[in-house]
């Protein structure tokens, strides 16, 4: 099992009397953000919630998911906790610009799908800030503030990584934010998380648009009639294929190493089972989709 | 567009006087007799619905989902419809069979998600029967009779392979049969069909198998933690991983050439991926990308 930090009094009392600004606000910004103020029975976890968007146009949008919006980076100065929620190498450029204005004793935090580049990026930050990897494994296709849910956060594991020789208060602070969104907090190191998210996340998702382009290589010859078949598997086996691009693409080149590795490991076994039909090796083959079956199920139960 | 056949008053006619004998009860049978049988708001399709079973043990369960069910193969000597809704393998086995005891001018089809293999033992039946073959494209995880519902046809894309030199009656009445459970029949040969469902079924399904395969590669080095990461995108593209094992076994061994050739697209579209990201090359990983999403999106509108 990886760790769960105790719930701490001092780090929800911490979070209540905070000034929590958010930099960006797309579907994980706005969604949070809607957390944070309270929605349905969940009672308002900060003191103040501010949105910073890039386009001074987005701020009126912005509105009714943040007491403050503005296009001011310079807001993050006066905040308690600010919250990187934009695509990766955004925030990996963002970081050092946001580090060097904000107040000693705050923490800085961000929502980024990989975290060794970035988890790497902020141990160069001034000393005296808190500061840590957060990643929330919750999502979906529809990008932007018109798909945000304050209900995103509930259930999901939010996985959190130290920063090397930053006060663990850091952590704490990270994992009470979590537990406001209704996720779950959970720590592990970056380099670990990377090479598993790679494993469950991005290499899921490459293969999805494997198979949607690899599918389309039979559009022309049959005159379009095999997109009249698909049916309900090929809909959820590539549901991911449609998410946003740029992150997608940020997501990818910030985590190369771990996603090439792993897409050796998934073509090596595409191969083996290739093989078994190729040698009509019934007794391998089920072996293979025994093993498959059994762990799907004992992961899902459905 | 693939072709449709016309409805035609004579089709339904037909239908509603015929004796349906349906081999196999799973889910698959199971559903189709219940839904000739009609529920909801659809009123019975047929005069009589017999469910043959395997084991005389599982008669009794049988029960509430026919007319009458026996374990004797000989009852498809009255049916004026043989539906085989058993897995392709044993489809091959007992086409023979069936046929020879079946009364000139019935219909015999199959619910069989291969197709080429099937027609072509379909081709050597007995003179003076209509056969057809039918790919119903709807299903779900859970197998057997107690996953069985009446509505799991509607909507559905049901496809009609005819058999060379066969009366057109045969394709016309498997139509009539297919509108009747809800679901909108089109016809196409036997070898285009067996490409497009290796592209949009077959090999979704083993790149499922090989995430989860290739996930649990992790599974010993991280002491089980990659399963606490496991989000909702994991669970979409490997639920046809937890599919019922047999069925699966006997579609990639009766499409062996079609699922190796779409596994070979497959790994060359992801060869292709990983060389553009080793290179770092974010304009041709953004237009595969890209295309993907467009692509899916347009497929689904979601």
């Amino acid at each position: 099992m990886l760790p769960t930090p105790e719930p701490e009094r001092q780090d929800a009392t911490w979070l209540a009397g905070a000034e929590v600004a958010i930099v960006g606000l797309g579907l994980m910004g706005g969604s949070l953000a809607g957390a944070l103020r309270g929605a349905g029975a969940a009672p308002r976890a900060c003191r103040r919630v501010v949105g910073i968007v890039r386009r001074a146009e987005t701020v009126a949008a912005a509105g009714p998911w943040v007491d403050t919006a503005t296009a001011d980076l310079a807001a993050v100065g006066t905040a308690d906790v600010v919250i990187l929620a934009v695509p990766p190498r955004t925030i990996l450029q963002l970081l050092p610009i946001v580090a060097a204005q904000m107040r000693p004793g705050a923490l800085l935090t961000d929502l980024g799908s990989t975290k060794s580049a970035i988890v790497e990026v902020m141990s160069s930050s001034p000393a005296g800030l808190l500061l840590a990897g957060g990643h929330p494994m919750c999502g979906k296709e529809a990008g932007g503030l018109a798909a945000a849910d304050p209900q995103l956060y509930r259930g999901a594991p939010y996985l959190i990584c130290p920063v090397p020789s930053r006060p663990a208060a850091a952590v704490a602070h990270t994992a009470a934010l979590a537990r406001a969104l209704g996720a779950q907090p959970r720590v592990l190191d970056p380099a670990t998380h990377d090479q598993l998210v790679a494993a469950i996340s991005h290499v899921p998702y490459t293969g999805a648009v494997a198979l949607v382009l690899a599918a389309a290589q039979l559009d022309a010859p049959t005159g379009g009639a095999i997109w009249e078949l698909v049916a309900g598997g090929f809909r959820d086996t590539t549901r991911v294929a449609a998410g946003e691009l740029d992150m997608w693409i940020d997501i990818l080149l910030t985590n190369r190493a771990e996603v090439l590795a792993h897409l050796q490991r998934l073509t090596g076994v595409l191969t083996t089972l290739a093989t078994a039909l190729a040698a009509e090796d019934t007794a391998a083959l089920g072996a293979a989709l025994g093993a498959a079956q059994e762990r799907r199920r004992r992961l899902f139960r459905a």
